[in-house]
């Protein structure tokens, strides 16, 4: 599995999947043009970006102000503008095209030692008032790790949200080989690669599928 | 641990917290008032709720169209209005206010039977020519819930910055028993609550602590 979404033969070198599937249409029609939530459905997960530069800052800026559980944000983005770098990290990433094409890679990375990181808020935020049900609430978590990275993907989608809001082409990607992209940022111990997030210039030829979503019967039920 | 944030004392009653946390000035200046990050910004998680009603279809739509790896969107928002079925639910949320005081109460359930969703995705977009790598990425997922519950915190980040952008109030909880939910519910065995969402009109006495982010040093790398 090489990427979050699969490219639309653009050209014949860039996939062997054929030219055309026969996606349905989407069946939801769009919100208003330049709405939040018309750029939220109009954002899709390109294969390829535009060569021009983008101001990457904005979606930096959304993803730290997620909200996180006990507002510990248990989580480090490694933004890697550098493309020497970034060609570095391709062959971990399944020589994804989108690592090298886009303007900056964001490396979401989960804090393990969530632990440490509770100490780290008190200090930060003076609320020393709180440890005894921090601490209750870090020493109940099954599994830290997937908890911080959950953490991880609420950013996620507020660097999405953002990126879309500002017409920047992205693409999220869970296919990497987490020790790796690591190895090559020289991460320590304690933070662990989740997801990354190429974001870019838009481009012409995309390489993105038709967009699909459920509708909303099959993913909301009211009560 | 009860909630996602804790109540600031604002009646003897509700907390038996100090009334004044000593939580250090938020280190970032505010984007211009008005714009998508000011009102990230803006946003924190409330404990109290106004009375009134809020449309909260915006923020449900932009759940529905957040991304997730494949596009298979392996989860169900079950959007609870009625308030006596919210008052059912408040003993599996450890009593917190936000669950009767609110509007209406998302409850992101990821789907566990992530095979069956790939039957669903395949048959609902008609990307057959796909099937072969989606079964692929499947078969090789180490943890299918795990791996649905992330996509979902993906669309909690979309329905976080939709309401943000709504001036909505909102508070995200992880606090809750997830089987008392889904007993509740009368989910089936292939949803499983992991996160929910209170969504309201903003009160004047809403029982946040003062917002805290940790400073983008601490966030964020660049390479």
């Amino acid at each position: 599995m090489r990427s979050w979404r699969l490219s639309r033969t653009s050209t014949k070198s860039r996939s062997k999947a054929p030219a055309h599937i026969p996606f349905k249409e989407m069946s939801n029609a769009p919100a208003q043009p330049d709405t939040f939530l018309s750029n939220l459905e109009w954002r899709r997960a390109v294969k390829h970006f535009g060569a021009g530069p983008v101001d990457v800052e904005p979606v930096i800026r959304a993803a730290t102000q997620a909200p996180s559980s006990f507002g510990l944000q248990p989580y480090r983005i490694v933004a890697v503008k550098d493309k020497a770098t970034r060609e570095r990290l391709q062959p971990a990433c399944y020589g994804q095209s989108q690592v090298t094409e886009c303007d900056t890679l964001l490396v979401f990375c989960a804090r393990t030692d969530v632990t440490g990181r509770s100490e780290e808020f008190l200090k930060a935020s003076g609320a020393e008032a709180v440890r005894g049900m921090l601490e209750g609430f870090v020493g109940n978590l099954q599994d830290q790790v997937a908890w911080a990275s959950r953490q991880a993907y609420i950013a996620l989608g507020f660097a999405l949200a953002a990126a879309a809001e500002l017409k920047i082409a992205s693409c999220p990607m869970e296919g990497f080989v987490p020790a790796a992209v690591a190895q090559e940022l020289a991460l320590d111990s304690t933070l662990h690669p989740v997801v990354l997030l190429a974001l870019g210039e838009p481009a012409e030829e995309d390489g993105t599928w038709p967009r699909f979503r459920f509708p909303e019967s099959d993913l909301v039920r009211r009560v």
